[in-house]
């Protein structure tokens, strides 16, 4: 059996959107069952998680029978493709190339620049730097998304003639961007994101996800719980 | 034959560091010959290249006869080991996911948070700006590289009983920590990352990469040789 690890609660902008909502999709595309694990922030940051599940203190976690640990979004959603042969081409293939190529880029060359977005709109509580920060962090956004827009160039989808990982990290990635408004300018793009989105195993990954964060509140994260060393 | 794209150039903090690097290493681990196409900055945002070469404008880029060009040194690293057969264990097997994984995780949960420093030391000309965004970027990104070697655990490798492309992107991700002495609390991790760079196909990729750039110039990148739109 496979476990996946995943967020007792969020706020409501990270909702649908934490990452172990990829893990979920693509365990529903290849049909792999799956329990889920709900963790809080405690046990996020507790030296055992950190130890022996992800070293980094976030999730997801996908655990199973007879293997370490799997920890990353983006290398579970390769990984599980790979040893599932589905949605990723086959072995040594332009198509696999590509395929990772935009999971990838998705990662490393796109979703950095929305996290700055995000860092300005949810995280900076100083009016002044956020307002000193937001143009250029939100120009620069714009114009990768509009970059990726060209790449796509109108396909239905970004490896072949069929959906695949690169379609599925693509348009969870642009979740952030869709909350952010930064794709208000590309309703192309954001149409297509729609399109993948509305995929089943998709949807019913976002709903588990939000189920499960609107049974809890910011209490069971119990932030406030987390021990503090003795006085000395 | 295999052609890398490389910059003619790069300023002094970056010499050493282009991922071109990352590709001309894995090329050499694996023993396959490859050349070396040199593009200048109008190259790289020209029509032409975003359109056929690389959709964000970057590089590196390999092209290979009978295959489409295949971007983003990250993808480029898992394909080349994959269809070698060679530094990321075999398919299907734990090895080849965590080998996966820490490639994944050096990408997009360590080295954002390094560029987020390089932002501020290289890139942000208002002194006061940087002043004020400095002491945070730093110390996240101090503390991401101290879980890294926390997970690392004192080992050889980040994966199995050997050399793999985990450790080669890790060490080269490590390259601008240590440019920018965030690894100076941290001599074990520092110490591995030079063992795993005196690799021969490493050190060989790394010479290779600054013997272009030192027969070159800023000028030879000609920036202000962009042909500007005529006035109307």
């Amino acid at each position: 059996m496979i476990t996946v690890t995943a967020m007792k609660w969020a706020p409501p902008f990270a909702a649908g959107q934490v990452r172990d909502h990829r893990v979920r999709w693509i365990l529903n595309e290849v049909g792999w069952p799956y329990e889920v694990r709900l963790v809080d922030a405690p046990t996020m940051k507790s030296a055992r998680y950190l130890g022996a599940q992800q070293p980094f203190g976030q999730l997801p976690v996908l655990e199973e029978e007879g293997r370490p640990p799997l920890f990353e979004s983006g290398a579970i959603v390769l990984d599980v493709a790979m040893r599932a042969g589905r949605y990723i081409g086959a072995d040594g293939t332009p198509e696999r190339s590509a395929a990772i190529q935009w999971v990838v880029a998705g990662l490393n060359s796109v979703e950095p620049f929305l996290f700055n977005v995000a860092e300005v709109e949810y995280f900076m509580d100083d009016p002044a730097a956020q307002a000193a920060r937001r143009p250029a962090v939100t120009a620069m956004a714009k114009e990768r998304l509009a970059l990726l827009e060209k790449a796509r160039d109108g396909r239905a989808w970004f490896v072949g003639d069929a959906f695949s990982v690169a379609d599925l990290m693509v348009a969870s990635i642009l979740k952030i961007a869709h909350r952010l408004e930064l794709l208000n300018d590309l309703p192309a793009l954001a149409a297509w994101q729609q399109a993948i989105l509305a995929r089943p195993a998709h949807v019913k990954a976002e709903q588990d996800q939000m189920a499960e964060i609107a049974r809890h509140s910011s209490a069971d994260m119990r932030y406030d719980a987390v021990p503090k060393p003795p006085a000395r």
